[in-house]
């Protein structure tokens, strides 16, 4: 294998898996996203080529990693989350099936559950919600906001911070109930969280000042919040295990 | 902090987390489910407590955990894939929270995407998939298949292996065309991993032999899984990081 997809996890560095992070410790070159903790891609080999993609197009990084590839180094593509719930891992594996390099996906902790998790909500929970949905929310004008409206379990929208007073509106529009507790979770796992949880009707409003990414959790589940949530501090806690 | 609700991942050893296999390798207890990988089991120092909680009903492990807990032990507790993924864990927090004693809840890699990943399978795809349901298939007759056949996106079934002529059934019977592409993965990320893909009409004759735990996928993004499964046998680098 030359090319490792890896899953850098949440956002909290000690939650890149084990396998993860061997990987990056020996990698001759490392390529990573934007929102990846620089805690992770300062694991990389002195040596290690580090580029950072946030300034790449989605062509111009799969380019770059054929070509890494190619030269027989071991690569680590470095991906907030898991590279395929919405990391668009499944693009560049394709692109690299093609052109002939091996490669591996190393799965990650994805934001969907450890993110609304760390603000003491369950997406699951017996007797509450036994199925949850997730969901791109960038461009609210595709969702199938009836379909959405009749879900029986949670609702998780990926990038949906931008959009939120549609996806509020569009649910209700479409019929679930405007006091359906939902919340928004910023930079969850950080030490920068953030969060808020209000009734759908007004949790836009309440939203107001979060930065994203964010996550938007909307169900029954987000009503157990305050009594799952950590009240410790625990930044202390987040370094990397040695 | 005294319990720790920890995710153990998917199977795979090498997928716990960094910081959930630090508290695994200082806990003063350990209380693990059967599917936890015996790997990791062994990480734990070699004087703490362990316990398999495989014999016991869920009253008795949570009893378990507060009884440690109030003891002032550093308690791990360490479930199969992700605690609030179909894990139980909001039920073992609130127990923990009612009773007084300090828990934190560290996310795992869920099943949900790595599991179908291992198999060549991205839960999420552009252009092909925006979303993914994840749903418990433990009893069909609590499935709505007349909204599950409406999804745009990934349908993913836990426990689905024992129901799966009546959740396929279901879904065709619900609308959904028969020939939508359907995969079956058992033992996902370990060793024994095996696979099976099949139009959904066929697929609970295709999965005949697989034995559980096992995740049902259907959608669209099923077929991409000859493009993208690994072929090179990586069983000898499974071993955790040291």
């Amino acid at each position: 294998v030359t090319v490792y997809l890896v899953g850098a996890g949440p956002g909290d560095p000690g939650l890149v898996t084990a396998r993860g992070l061997e990987l990056v410790r020996r990698c001759d070159a490392l390529v990573y996203d934007r929102l990846v903790s620089g805690e992770l891609v300062a694991e990389a080999p002195g040596d290690a080529l580090r580029i950072g993609r946030a300034d790449l197009s989605q062509a111009a990084v799969t380019d770059l990693l054929i070509r890494l590839g190619r030269q027989g180094l071991d690569v680590v593509r470095l991906k907030g989350g898991d590279p395929y719930t919405f990391g668009r891992g499944g693009e560049e594996a394709l692109a690299l099936a093609e052109a002939g390099i091996q490669f591996e996906v190393v799965p990650g902790v994805s934001s969907l559950a450890a993110v609304p998790g760390s603000a003491g909500i369950p997406i699951t929970h017996r007797g509450t919600s036994s199925q949850a949905t997730i969901v791109s929310g960038h461009d609210p004008s595709e969702l199938d906001f009836g379909w959405l409206a009749r879900s029986e379990g949670t609702l998780v929208f990926f990038m949906g911070l931008a959009a939120l007073p549609a996806i509020a509106d569009g649910l209700i529009g479409a019929g679930l109930a405007p006091d359906t507790p939902a919340a928004v979770i910023s930079q969850g796992t950080t030490s920068e969280e953030a969060s808020v949880a209000a009734p759908l009707g007004e949790i836009a409003d309440a939203a107001g000042t979060l930065a994203p990414p964010a996550l938007v959790v909307v169900g029954q589940v987000v009503s157990l919040a305050p009594k799952l949530r950590r009240r410790e501090a625990h930044e202390s806690e987040r370094a990397l295990a040695g």
